[in-house]
């Protein structure tokens, strides 16, 4: 079967992320107030081979800690998308 | 009230996305299998301060479309995190 996966990555919590504290402190010249603690990351969709969808996420979360993060300082979740 | 919204950026279907494409290339190597159609993208988290779940929504999408990404070749999803 075929798991269509989005695997997020995103920085460990603690990490400085410049690019989401520049993209706030742009925000008010924006006119865009009541937003906070921005935090930029990647996101990834695939399709996956795989009998179960534990297998279809395990096999995600291993293919992002070795290719798509630096596990030093991000963090990888992965979910499955309703639509397949 | 504050909700928690992750908005996802990703290219518009039918635009070439290289570093999707890339990855998928680099997966036999490493031992990856059966896993295709990659597409790469940004994801956003942020805490913005609505009166509802649907205007929280609406405010960050307008955000995204400003700010964060390039609506020609990029569409933009929000939705709620369930931890506020």
């Amino acid at each position: 079967m075929t798991f269509s996966v989005v695997v997020e990555v995103s920085l460990r919590p603690g990490i400085a992320d410049p690019e989401g504290a520049t993209i706030e402190r742009a925000l008010p010249a924006l006119g865009f107030q009541g937003i906070a603690n921005v935090r930029a990351g990647k996101c990834f969709r695939l399709s996956v081979d795989a009998s179960s969808e534990a297998e279809a996420l395990e096999r995600a979360i291993s293919l992002a800690d070795r290719l798509l993060s630096n596990p030093v300082i991000e963090q990888s979740t992965a979910r499955i998308e309703a639509s397949a």
